[in-house]
């Protein structure tokens, strides 16, 4: 839980009992900050140097799908590329890519790695790596369409290299169960297993009819704190919701612990308006050595915000609130 | 159409034409005023004691379904429990249930009863009656599942019983009619009648996909006024909007006026945003001796508002509006 | 398990290792047998004076639905009448009926008790009584709508009829799990209670859709013998097998065995080939002090087939490949 | 490209790069604007005498639609009748309407003609001519059902009346491309074309599940400058957003440049928030002989907004950002 | 009612009291009859010089669907050309065609025209005229997408050419009313009446989902004699019967008689079996001075067969079950 | 092209023009040739010894699908096992398996390996080895859930295993597509690669819906043959026929010819009716050095059939009706 830089920090407001709490001046991100944006979003930051980078979903006004690299000294106030992301080859010369959506990003090792949701005869998912936020290398695909929310652990478990991901199909999928796959190489990949499903509507029902990993796990003392979206059907269509799980440090298809209630659900302006509406979608964070943590997550598919929480106290609620 | 209760009361805005208007200071339960909850909508109200009594709709933060008592001196500002309400054996020591929603509550000879949509192998009416508001006695459910909308009249008619509900399916339901029911004993039920269909497309939009009754009946001399729930689908999910009937007083499946133009539909902000947008969803509501009524309604599946209008004038407008 | 009358009846093929077989010379009804009819199937009959008496699904040419009455020497030929029951008022004035089908029959203390799916704003359970198969004296319906599948139990239980049926919705209902319900007196119907439910897929995969009650529940000294259907899916549409379940004696909703094999699945040419494809549908049984008994079903929603086996067996099989 | 008429119009606010921008006093026409209605929004305008005329879609309480006059000094206060427009005989004596909506007028030589979605035994593109939008001649319908979003071309084209249509389905339409058809009569209509069909997914989101004409086709130098709507489909409904396409002067049918941006998509308060939110549709638009253009649209099916734009600077973007 | 020809004909079967009965040789064309087919079925024929002529829907062996000549002698033993018919240009040079299928022929004064569903840019009404069944002269669609079963009367009417028609889908249609239109030149199409709709399920189920017609309807004292198709959804699917109406002489849009129970539903071996099982789909039929009739229908989407029948007989029928 | 085995086979049927043709006593295995099965169908065989041995597909009457050994002298008579196939542990711990279906075999190099799909939180591809088809070890999955159709290359490629399969999802799924992937070791997959997609209606109606692979690939100097299943979607549900397509032998995922015709396609009555109608599935082939090759395939969900043809005819075939 080790962390040289500052993060963007705003104190619990006074009197309020939440886990979680948004920041006062959402969206830190609006829809229209590059030339062409239609919307930026589902997006992930790292520290980088002194400050930070980041990977952006940046839809264009075409309502083309695209990731874009940006900047950032405080994680608040962002340059984001007008330009998306340019491909060389990685570890293959098939960087086939119809779309890119939903980045992630970790750092293993020696590099920065990115995961998205790759269009290659449909959305399955994409990776690729850099060193500078400049260059990207992409690699082959992870798996066969079709799969969304790739999301790799921040260091090898067991010699592998280990992803999350949420088997999906091809269109505005209905289902969705968090699986856990393990790759040698970053090239293969097998020993798939199952992570997370959905509950029954009766226990928890804002995460019933699917679930999907959100940022990269945060390794803690008591397992990987995982922060993920659930998903309910109402009769005016999807609501995503955020919640945590708690895994197996060793063996991180086991849930230790696993969010009944919600830690974040769309109740604000910008979360109930915009393309998509009442979506929360969390896709990356960053915390620091005192153990606060910061959640980057795109808002109603147009911008992006921030939320904030105590890991200790998040992890007590968890296993508080398990189901 | 006797009321000893002063009801909440505001008058209509100058320059108006509207036969219901929203209180100003709408909504008057906000979402989040349990220590749990999610949402607080679709509840019910009655006259208790020196002020008001209710049983109410809180949505907890796992998006769990559940009702809790609740008190008031003025009907606008209420203390909810935090705990939902507890059910003892009343009728039946079968008093299973998954999940309880969207109760009404009518006083009927010497005892409040509650009736919700409860779950037991999917939607049915759950029974109840409480004498003051602190112990509840569960009842057997009145149907086979599925169903929905369950509303008592406040009297027994040709000496039985009388219940309005809408059948369902066990998702969301995209049909729905108001039948009635009568039962000698609360225990069995029998003696089904269709009340109110949905409308053709052509004549009244609002309410062609389903309808299905909200608060209590109301007593006047020209027959029952029920206050009811019509639903349109749009290629943006359903909308639900607020109408009125009259039905006859001795044989209650008789409709003798149903109006044609809806009498409230969504248009302000806490109607339009929320867990499902575009909702109106009346359950119950207060009258006094003067014909004033007061409506409690949920309000985009997230908070409470009320709505306020005379009978005589409801009644006119009805005869005028009649489909 | 007393029968004074003969029933029809063939012995099992040689070498066959079922538990129940079919009728060698099937289907027994064909579909053009009455003046107008474009099938006969899903019927019910029960011994009746000195032969057979019996409660028929007719479908005219105009694919109305309706009931007919017939009557038999041995139960196998059948002389049907070509106009439908036409109905007089039992303990109601209503006797609304938009369609009639699928009827089961049974006798209760002293008469003959007819139920069948009733068109009243959509389907629900009709009930009606007969001394003679001549007169037939409409009752009220035993529920809301929507319903389908009523079958009552040969004797009152603790004092009430009981009713099994199947909770439906408005069209080609995609779920289906059969419950049970309790009246005093034939009108009011209250104590309703899950008993059946459909099967997880990878348990038995052809009753994982939907599942309901067949022919009256025989009355064993281990308990109620009860035939029902159960519903598969597949990419050509719906296919529908037999099973059978015990259900105790005293508390009927409480499943002592229930088959996870098939009984009788569609594999011959009346089955596979009719209206509806890959239906076998059982209605009704009758059965002898030997423990014989033949269960009359409709095929392929067109013709009316039989099937024999013996009911011991037929328990020790159950017990042997309960789920 | 020529008119007498002083049109509504707003400089684009500094320093935009937008190529249309919104009046920063929309919504110009509210929803409750006449005695009776629940919203007004796509709706179509013309100059006609010193100032405008318009036939306004106005939905009454009852959410029955039809086709309403208006007039205005100005082109942004309205005065709206509160009845719906009688029609009188044209050239037919049926003139059957189960309802109207979506209007379109263009003038043609001596009258305007007024197009809608006219519902004869579904939807079909009803049209009429009038002279002072007092009296109104309805003739036959274009087209067999299912059809809307008619719109006429300004002037004949190869001595041929000029319809654009979207062929549709019987509710909430999940397809449609813009087809052209000739008429030498207003009566009978033939030589059907395909002209803009829907995108792929990868190319133009915003329009790739259905395209439809917007308003009258304005005559450029370069071809008819036609705005046009684009749906997407995301997991809460529709999205309806706008663009535009070049078409050829003597070949409609045939597409120079189309965009692949959109030129505005939903994203204020008044475009977000309605009966059906996310909805841009434009109906009709006013210019004037320096190329300033005032594009009339419904939002969120609830009210009436413009946008502002000038031609020439149209083209050119079109020109750059064509698929 | 006037024919030179020597029509197929067999006799009622002794004892039948069927209005039309199938011929025992059915189908009268297998499915493997040109070189390359995979299906022959929904065809038209028509007398020609001493013999038949036809126009034949044969799916190749890539289910691509196309229309190929035919002569007979007889009418029951058919020589289908391999190849399908090629196109020359008649009123236009737009003569695309991804696909033509379900072809109808009747002459109209000096030559035979065909109508079929024709692909351009989705199913509509293809239209050409032959003189030899060797050239066919192709003209222009007469409606925009989406359409199937255009029908030509066999003479003009009040001056024009009228077509019946069945608005329609892109895919599989689940609506179907028929629609007739009239044309000065078979070439602009206009006056469109709606004539046969769907019937009430509790009416006359097999008829409750679609109809459209079927042959070139034949001309008597009483009326327009026309064939036509009627579909119910069951849960295995579509299943299409053959009823019959009565159109008025003068105005063709209005039904004199229609009938409520069907003349012909799938019951044999290749109407249940096939590419599409339960079909019986009429496109032409022969009849004679004597009121002799045969009906050419395509069975279960993959062979021709013949019933026959009276039209005194059919048209006393259709008075007495008319609905 | 080698194989030491005398495979089954008959010549073609005189004055057949037909490429490939059915064996004349089809089906070869019956539905109900274990203790137990419901139906036997979609399975693969080998050579082995000197006879054959296989892996059979047997429903049971639960409906619980399962895969068995079975042991033949002349590939037709088969002995099958009564127990389902018992796993043992291959390269891994993990062989949940909630159920198993459609098996492929496939010898290489020193073992005969099986794929299924494979019930793991929804079905994937299933992998184990056998050297003598009784003891079988089960491996790691190929992939995350949703797939099927798994099938491996007999041989190694480019020192890889190498397995097509189809990315599915969890129901009935309607898209599919033939993908290919590659392996160092039998437990990590990437390099995924788009393999053979659906075709456009218009070009191949028989294979528009889904494709998947059949039996394992042959290997032939001209490429890898493949025989393939294609689906078209009817109103009556899926249809299943049978094609071919040759890919290079180097980079398999480049298709080099593919059938625009279908080689067998239902038309017999065991194809036509049984569990689901209108099915033919192959899963497996012999053949032999002489060129002669024999496919087995499931028959409408329930039996097994063989169709016969020569390899050099069907490439010879495939090069001219190659879409």
């Amino acid at each position: 839980m080790l962390s040289k830089n500052r993060i963007p920090w705003q104190e619990k407001p006074e009197g309020s009992k939440d886990v979680m709490w948004r920041y006062s001046e959402n969206p830190i991100i609006g829809r229209y900050e590059t030339a062409t944006s239609n919307s930026i979003f589902n997006s992930a930051v790292v520290p980088y140097e002194d400050g930070f980078a980041g990977v952006f979903r940046c839809d264009n006004k075409s309502v083309q799908m695209n990731i874009h690299a940006g900047f950032s000294e405080d994680g608040i106030h962002w340059n984001i590329e007008d330009d998306p992301i340019v491909m060389k080859e990685g570890n293959t010369s098939m960087i086939d890519s119809d779309y890119k959506y939903d980045p992630r990003v970790t750092f293993i090792e020696d590099r920065y790695w990115v995961t998205w949701c790759n269009g290659y005869h449909g959305p399955t998912i994409g990776i690729a790596y850099t060193f500078d936020f400049k260059e990207f290398f992409q690699c082959e695909n992870a798996f066969l369409p079709f799969n969304r929310n790739g999301v790799l652990f921040p260091e090898k478990i067991n010699g592998k290299y280990c992803m999350l991901s949420r088997p999906s199909d091809n269109g505005h999928t209905a289902f969705g169960n968090i699986h856990l796959s393990y790759s040698p190489d970053m090239k293969y990949w097998g020993e798939h297993r199952s992570v997370l499903k959905v509950t029954a509507f009766e226990d928890s029902a804002w995460q019933c009819l699917k679930v999907g990993a959100g940022g990269v796990p945060i390794k803690t003392h008591e397992g990987w704190l995982m922060f993920y979206h659930g998903v309910i059907k109402t009769c005016s269509g999807f609501r995503y919701s955020m919640g945590a799980a708690l895994l197996d440090l060793e063996q991180p298809d086991k849930v230790l612990y696993r969010s009944q209630p919600y830690l974040l659900a769309p109740a604000v302006d910008y979360e109930q308006n915009g393309d998509v509406p009442n979506v929360i979608f969390p896709c990356a964070s960053l915390h620091d050595e005192e153990g606060k943590v910061t959640v980057y997550y795109g808002a109603a598919d147009s911008v992006v915000g921030i939320a904030f929480g105590r890991i200790p106290e998040i992890i007590e609620w968890l296993k508080n609130n398990s189901i």
